[in-house]
């Protein structure tokens, strides 16, 4: 277009810092109970503005979680020089330490699946995609066996599971939790008959 | 009270005739679609009566959920004679058989689990109730250690995630799912370093 450089950076840079703010508001307050107008005070721009980048305070909602997911992914992709075992420690411990820093913005997150479609339409995508990127990681490649293919998902749930636990009773480090969810795949594969994968029969 | 006994019979299963007819309309239809006045309409009786017997559409659909719990709670009580793995093969095998029978009714559940604040204090209780069942069940008493609270509390998440994918992809048998299941629990207790626990290591 003949939009001049700077003024894209400009607004793109915008942009960024108006989902940062957000995040944090929608992490410490109700959907309902935010409103668009405080939102725009506080980020100390006109409502009419806000409008114009976020068309909704849905919008704006579910803009902030995919900018989350999209940090949280880059977060846990693992070098791709490490062995899988190696590289899903990593991973998980890269996911444990992103959750540590954003712990309620995470519980949000599983706490307005269901009210929001597009809320739950993120997590499924991201279960997906995580899902697909344990199972390449594994060599169980594009299409496992539906009882391995049930490990690896259901694992992703059982890790939520065991998160939530984790940040209610906070009594297991970080690294014993790590741990224990490698073992939990290990043995969800074992119990899929797919022991060879990740080594988890070793 | 002076209520004759006859006419307390009366509402008893009129209430619970409406907790069914409304359980089978929530299953099929969407929460925020579906009136009061339908379902009094439904139901034969008037508005009025409907309201008398549930103050709010959420009460009502609280209640259908709680019976539902209720069913299901009995459903899968294991027969006190069964030693621990046998009881608990029994009682997802009968947990399996109910979400076949309500299959949409299950996803409905866990979809409403973060729009309606009673649905995730009831899915939590079940969760609650259902963990301290099988940390007793196997022996774990009522004060686990931390990492094997965690294996059977997450096991759960990796059951509803797991049952999940098998709903929507259908290609694993009833049995094999419970087996898959079963193993991971097996699997999910080694990584506790709880082996002994339901002969995990056997």
């Amino acid at each position: 277009m003949s939009e001049p450089a700077y003024r894209r950076l400009h607004v793109h840079e915008r942009r960024r810092q108006l989902l940062e703010l957000a995040a944090e508001l929608f992490a410490t307050h109700a959907f309902a109970e935010l409103s668009m107008a405080r939102i725009a005070r506080e980020a100390g721009i006109s409502k009419a503005l806000l409008y114009h980048y976020f068309p909704s305070k849905q919008e704006l909602f579910v803009a902030t979680l995919q900018q989350a997911t999209e940090e949280l992914t880059a977060a846990t992709e693992p070098p791709a020089e490490l062995a899988p075992p190696a590289a899903l420690a990593q991973s998980v411990d890269a996911f444990l330490a992103w959750i540590e820093a954003h712990e309620t913005a995470y519980r949000k997150l599983l706490e307005s699946v269901g009210s929001v479609p597009e809320v739950r339409a993120l997590v499924d995508e991201v279960r997906d995609r995580t899902s697909a990127r344990i199972l390449d990681g594994i060599g169980a490649g594009p299409n496992p066996p539906p009882r391995v293919r049930t490990a690896v998902r259901s694992w992703l749930w059982q890790m939520d599971g065991a998160i939530l636990d984790w940040l209610e009773h906070r009594d297991l480090a970080r690294t014993e939790l790590r741990d224990f969810l490698l073992g939990a795949l290990a043995g969800a594969l074992m119990a899929a008959g797919a022991a060879e994968l990740l080594g988890a029969g070793g």
